[in-house]
């Protein structure tokens, strides 16, 4: 079946997280993606893992997740040779996507003017930390400096402790999604007018874009948001949004439900007289300490069983191995696989969305180092000695599996 | 100056939070976004707020938010005349978004296969908690419960005190974000192919995309994530990385640096026996309280000064109000506001992504239920006579700036 960006062209020159998830939707999508790796190592994020230890005792369980459905070139982009091979690429190609620190990669000769002059219907997409100038320009931008400087850690966690991140690049991850929507715009647009144009992306704003509605509610109503000290569920919430415990050591979240429905439910009517909305949020670390008292009665699957039959709004608390198998996850079909060279069978996870013309799909594992470099430089007409004498200079690697 | 997506016409039937993120991004981008809500009180969003109080007295900060850009008409959607209309402004329409509880709106005759009915170029797309089909097909979805049901919210927080949900929507905006994604990418392929199609998205699958290297390392690695019992920023994460505390009752982050360089630049060379990447994980908590004894002894300010110096990777961690006063932050603009009819001048966060040839921008602040009715149908050739009639009979309603 078609996919949706079938015959688009991506010289994907990013790395990490931020640039490579933005890709690999538009892969998912079926845009052709060459990623262009350093020469030698490749992706920085090849070298970055959990609990010290690789997949197939060999391979980054980070890298794997963000780079399937994409071939791999290493290339040395000092090298000239290479920017003119990269140059006449680039004609051919619609979108470049790049998240080096500011100005890096233009000092290569790789910045959008340098492809603009060869192929002015290119769109060249740059992320960053913090954009491409201001006060912060020179500074390290990471997923988690990002959620502290945007309010999104001072906002999680308990009042009692120390404020804390949360558990998932969401800086980055959200980063990537304002790059794929800056490029889906601006691809439209060049249908539309035969235009390119640059996009600059970073951290910090797009952070901020997703705390939209916590910073007009600070910046418009003068009043500062203060971490309960209980597990209320945000610091702007009231009780009973929150996790609760459970007798059998498990959480639940209730989330926005009538507050007589679920003392009713719990068979705790003692606390009817905490129900209106002024008392549920001046007093809301009470009363989720008594709420807690009460689901600590039940174990988790019955207790949710009697909150769903009231339709309160309630889920379980799963770590991901559990969430691995939960039933939904399971029909959605969203813990997928692929067959690796070197990893094997890696488990990963599906696309997320569903198109009923243009499904989604994971066609190509994530690529070895360069491992599609010979295929992709014939692709674009160049013969078989300049290939030879490339690598023969070191100028491109390619890593072939065992 | 143009916008990327001048002349596309969303018919938008969502409310409370991802549907609306979602077209106020294409609405940001230049879409003429006709918001659809419930004659009389409007979306449900615009009765939700944080610390009970309103914006100019009566306005949800939470509503503000997400809205700027738009128009709105507010319709009774069980009115056979109304369903006519909305039929009538499909055939000039490219997009309709909706996220009701699944089915909801089949029912009332605006399902995908209602509109492609009168335009096959239609693109639906619909939001759900957990898609359209499955066990929890019935079920509530809401952001806190998606947080907790994918792993999100097991992986934030403390090992020794309860998991917390992330202090934002995260679930939600994700959800958002696969919705501007699936649209765009449908609507490339659109102008290739003349084709409209349904696109499902669903908050679940979203937050699982994510946590995409997580679920790749549990699933692949055979360990589970473990919270740690200290400021460790990341339950897969050795330490340094982490949130730590200043002597004057801040906080600051610390990412992947040398641990050398940390424990030079604090003075602290009795730390260089922890220095290799087997101890800084399994010793991570000793660690984390061992550095923390060390950033105690300065000022945030000042502490930060001496590691940005020396190419530590940190950051100050800001409360919402802090933030907004950041320099970066200021100098990018990220705070702007609106002149709304009710609430007065209200700050707002601006668009998060940079575009050289088509800027997204803020034109027009969020509407009242309805506010543009009446205009929107004159557009759609609508008489002042049926105009008059549907308002008679309470099909329509509008409110006006007081």
């Amino acid at each position: 079946m078609d996919k949706a960006l079938s015959g688009v062209t991506i010289l994907d020159f990013s790395h990490l997280l931020q640039g490579p998830f933005a890709t690999q939707l538009l892969a998912d999508m079926g845009a052709e993606v060459i990623k262009i790796e350093r020469a030698g190592s490749g992706d920085m994020f090849r070298g970055m893992t959990f609990f010290a230890k690789w997949v197939g005792g060999s391979e980054s369980p980070n890298f794997l997740a963000w780079n399937r459905n994409k071939r791999s070139i290493a290339l040395n982009l000092k090298s000239r040779r290479v920017h003119g091979l990269i140059m006449e690429m680039a004609k051919k190609a619609d979108i470049v996507v790049q998240n080096f620190r500011p100005g890096v990669l233009a000092k290569l000769g790789y910045g959008y003017e340098d492809f603009r002059a060869v192929n002015p219907r290119i769109i060249y997409c740059s992320g960053s930390g913090y954009g491409e100038d201001g006060p912060y320009v020179e500074r390290p931008g990471q997923d988690m400096l990002i959620q502290g400087l945007a309010g999104l850690l001072a906002n999680t966690g308990r009042g009692d402790m120390p404020p804390v991140p949360a558990g998932s690049g969401m800086a980055d991850q959200i980063g990537a999604m304002n790059m794929v929507y800056g490029i889906l715009s601006a691809l439209y647009y060049r249908e539309k007018t035969g235009k390119g144009q640059k996009i600059e992306v970073n951290l910090l704003a797009g952070m901020l874009a997703h705390l939209a509605q916590e910073y007009v509610g600070v910046l418009n109503l003068g009043e500062d948001f203060v971490r309960p000290n209980s597990g209320i569920g945000h610091p702007g919430m009231q009780a009973p949004f929150g996790v609760y415990e459970t007798k059998d050591g498990g959480y639940v979240t209730i989330a926005m439900s009538p507050f007589r429905t679920l003392y009713e439910t719990l068979d705790a009517p003692h606390l009817a007289p905490y129900d209106d909305l002024a008392t549920l949020f001046s007093q809301r670390d009470a009363v989720w300490q008594k709420v807690n008292e009460e689901t600590k009665k039940f174990d988790r699957d019955d207790l949710l069983e009697r909150m769903l039959d009231a339709d309160i709004w309630c889920a379980p608390v799963n770590d991901i191995r559990r969430a691995a198998e939960d039933p939904q996850v399971t029909h959605m079909g969203m813990i997928a696989s692929y067959e690796h060279p070197k990893a094997g069978t890696v488990k990963v996870i599906a696309p997320a969305v569903r198109m009923s013309e243009t499904p989604p799909a994971i066609e190509r594992p994530a690529p070895l180092v360069g491992e599609h470099g010979r295929e992709i430089l014939k692709e674009f007409g160049v013969s078989d000695d300049e290939i030879a004498a490339l690598e023969a200079a070191g100028d491109m690697t390619v890593e072939e599996a065992r």
